[in-house]
């Protein structure tokens, strides 16, 4: 393959708006990594471990709301890739995954490097092209430079996600000193237009008179990307017409007038017993998945109707086995039709059951002994408005669920695509990496940090992120969830006990490290790492049997 | 799905001769996690990341020539086993993968650690199956048993390899602790036995009259794993028949008296220009994958004919683009047929330039200063015999490859199966947790090193490990091959300068640490470092333009 296409390649990423570009050094893929690297407009990072690389190209793509390319070598380097990928496709955030193949001739034939990469992502991308590793004929070039045009449109178009683009080359991979360098401005370039969705006015009305039989309306929200715009709207609707809404930590509605912030520790009590007035006759729901588990169940188990609001459907997801109807149109089109009031009554009293939440949690931790859980509420209470916090699976991000964030601004991340233990600081420090400007925060446990250690092995700075680590030495999930804590293998075999701490960890790598182990240590250097300037893991070290005693005993105190 | 049928088909693995398992802590696994933990004769290992659990398990498969049953949660966790079960595929080495699923009804239905994981390996293991999530039916018990049995069968038999099998679990995942528990050892065992490929002797007949016509002939001895007989066979007829073999250090066949143990050296030189007199007429090969370039690229050029004996062939492989045969029968078998001499010339021609090459080698290196490449030649001559040598891909194998093995009884493992940077420390640890009582060595470099720096983050001892690393602060490889070097990306996207060195590593985990940075220091501790009785860490810190100049000028000196 000659550099001057893999050149116009890079040029047609550029043109439909590709900015950045995650590197992964190797020989197969150089005429890629010279084409990406020398392209005056696209910024690229080189990361050596795959797995952490391409989280962090998601983070990336996430905050800037474009796709990222991801770039590496032949074998198993794309293997490497295939966590993120998945996460990414069902977060649905767009990323172009270009992987360099030996060319079909050598598969199979005991050479370096090489696997059966064609399709290698399953059914983890939206779509997999294999380019010709012959060239020549001008009719493998149209074909090539179209490709890439619909793999990049496909990524962000619809349902966005990963698109996989496999190259195979033949060596020489490296240019002569002589040969000359460009890129063909005038490459083709297809570009997409693509129409918004809107109800009409039959669909408009049908919608409004089967409204209009519905007394107790609630929105909910799940996760998504949404804008600011959509989010003002529904704020708005939702207090036009008293529809409460149920915002979990990762919906990003935590700001809203009507939001019912705290769904889980609600539901918690009403799961034995739904009263009626509490139920709802018609949810309307917004994004994909939610974390509550109290609250997914309470919906299972009362709800009759659910409609569905998004633009796009990749496929029909019923999560809380209620789904009624689909309306597949630009959401903020439609919450100007929703003009059906819904009862006053019944808003107030979620509004109320939600300030009874939040007043037992905060009375609950206020009275109880140093823990990570009392300590995760005071620094949340601290994070400064226009922040964002990434949130890490498993108990980081369900503590976060039961503390609840007040400040109405700050931006929610959270892997919850796959919900892996995998790649949450990889995405963060992407993200911090993307927008400089802006402060980020990661809450994260110990096996999720040790895990993805990998993040910080680059050379990339980000001075604006600042990481708590919830350090109990295992995966004390595990210890707070019944059936495993009653199994005599718990300690060996569920919780992993791990020893590691993150100060060695911080000076290999140059960040600031402070430790809290009990109320005065956490009361001394709190303030402190809040206002460090530069990037700072604040490691809270606590028994995994208090945290224990404790959450459960926040259960109980809930449900009484 | 029912505890007992779970406890069962742990009982058909332990059966069918499972001996270790590798578990990764998750909450869809319970059952399984239980079923093996508390199965007597299972022995488990508790591994928090995926990727380095799963190749942890395929070395310990290795060590034992037994099937590891690796045991992980939904989710992404099963991508995470992805990069070591490409390699087991491409190295047959038997793995039982077995994955925890949501049942199917809520594959897409926004539920946390959800992906699509039918197949999830493509075309990376040799079979995949999917268990009933009701097994309610007698019919089903009966498929799922029967399904087990084959799995672990054929992933121990013919070319092995890793088997699939993915469960959907409903809840409760967790045994009231009334159950009861036991397994069933009167379960449905299916044996299999499989005889062995012989030729008749019409094909024999006919073998050894083509074979007549051969004036010169080489064996030459790819990666695998040959037993101690075959390779004393292969030694006795070489002798006997005047065949050299050409055995670079992944072949293990170093040892043999007619070994030609540096090819790539030798046929460095003769490229260009090729006499008639080193060209064989037949080469006759075993195994798989060889790592010298130069006598890939002499064997490609020269040789007309090459007969490929292996037991099972899962494909047509043509490295050296000179097959004309496959034999299918054991390999042993076929060695006593092959009693036409070849030219005793020709072998001591061989013979001659392997002796010229190994002198060429020692001279150049005890001229020169201090460097990475004269620093492991010392450590290789030292290893004792009967210890187990891994070499980490990249310019570690490389390097060895280049000074050669004289003890004979010392094994050679490398991950060249996918060829890989990512799991190297991970095998060679699975092979030291398993065969205790034996020694190993590791030789990597940092970027190996660092890539899979979770290989250390578990509880299980290694004390029979010691790892010479080569911390040269990035991949070296692409400062050595001429293409990368030459272009002004070098240093930030291939070579990926990094920074870190083992000591903060050690001091966590409690490995000791030795540090060489020069002639003096080096002097000072390898002894100290080669006689230390637990597992330890040697740093080589070495400048890499430095040893790219000494690498160059090595083989300029090669080809005078």
């Amino acid at each position: 393959m000659e550099q001057q296409t893999i050149n116009n390649i890079a040029e047609i990423c550029h043109q439909q708006e590709i900015e950045k570009a995650i590197i992964s050094p190797g020989s197969r893929n150089a005429p890629l990594t010279l084409a990406f690297v020398r392209h005056p407009k696209i910024q690229c990072f080189s990361i050596s471990d795959e797995r952490s690389a391409a989280f962090i190209g998601m983070g990336m793509a996430q905050a800037d709301r474009k796709p990222v390319a991801l770039i590496c070598t032949s074998g198993s380097a794309a293997l490497n890739y295939a966590p993120a990928i998945a996460e990414a496709y069902f977060q649905e955030t767009p990323l172009i995954v270009i992987t360099a193949d030996r060319p079909p001739e050598w598969i199979d034939q005991w050479d370096g490097q090489t696997i059966r990469q064609e399709n290698i992502y399953g059914k983890h991308v939206k779509k997999s092209y294999n380019i010709a590793v012959d060239l020549s004929h001008a009719d493998a070039q149209w074909q090539t430079y179209r490709v890439i045009n619909e793999a990049v449109l496909e990524s962000k178009t619809g349902v966005q996600g990963p698109v996989h683009i496999n190259i195979p080359f033949r060596e020489p991979f490296y240019p002569e000193k002589s040969e000359n360098w460009n890129y063909d401005q005038n490459v083709k370039i297809i570009k997409s237009i693509v129409g918004e969705k809107r109800l009409n006015e039959n669909q408009i009305s049908q919608l409004q008179a089967e409204l209009k039989e519905k007394e107790k309306i609630a929105f909910v929200l799940g996760q998504d990307d949404y804008s600011v715009e959509f989010l003002q709207a529904l704020d708005q609707t939702s207090q036009q017409v008293n529809i409460p809404i149920f915002a979990d930590v990762i919906s990003n509605g935590h700001g809203l007038k009507n939001a019912i912030h705290l769904p889980d520790s609600i539901c918690m009590s009403m799961l034995k017993d739904s009263k009626t007035e509490v139920i709802p006759d018609l949810i309307i729901s917004f994004g994909k998945s939610i974390i509550s588990k109290n609250l997914k169940l309470f919906l299972r188990k009362n709800v009759k109707a659910q409609w569905h609001v998004r633009n796009h459907h990749a496929f029909i997801s019923d999560p809380f086995q209620s789904l009624s109807k689909q309306i597949e149109a630009e959401p903020i089109s439609i919450l100007q039709h929703l003009n059906k009031s819904s009862s006053a009554e019944f808003l107030k009293l979620w509004k109320d059951k939600n300030t009874e939440a939040e007043t037992k949690t905060n009375q609950f931790l206020s009275t109880q002994s140093f823990s990570e859980f009392s300590a995760l509420q005071d620094i949340i209470k601290k994070l400064p408005e226009d922040s964002h916090l990434h949130l890490a699976n498993s108990l980081s991000v369900r503590y976060a669920n039961f503390i609840g964030i007040k400040q109405g601004r700050i931006k929610i991340w959270a892997n919850r695509g796959t919900s892996g233990i995998d790649g949450s600081t990889s995405t963060a420090i992407g993200h911090a990496i993307s927008q400089k400007d802006q402060n980020h925060f990661l809450i994260t446990g110990d096996v999720a940090f040790f895990y993805d250690r990998n993040a910080f092995w680059h050379k990339y700075p980000y001075p604006n992120l600042k990481i708590i680590l919830l350090n109990n030495q295992g995966g004390s999930i595990f210890r707070m969830i019944k059936g495993p804590n009653q199994q005599a293998e718990l300690d060996e075999f569920f919780e992993t006990e791990q020893r590691l701490d993150a100060k060695s960890l911080c000076s290999e790598l140059g960040i600031a490290h402070f430790s809290a182990f009990d109320a005065e240590s956490f009361e001394t250097i709190k303030d402190k790492f809040m206002k460090y300037p530069q990037s700072a893991i604040l490691e809270i070290k606590t028994d995994a049997k208090i945290n224990q005693k404790i959450f459960e005993d926040f259960k109980k105190q809930l449900i009484s």
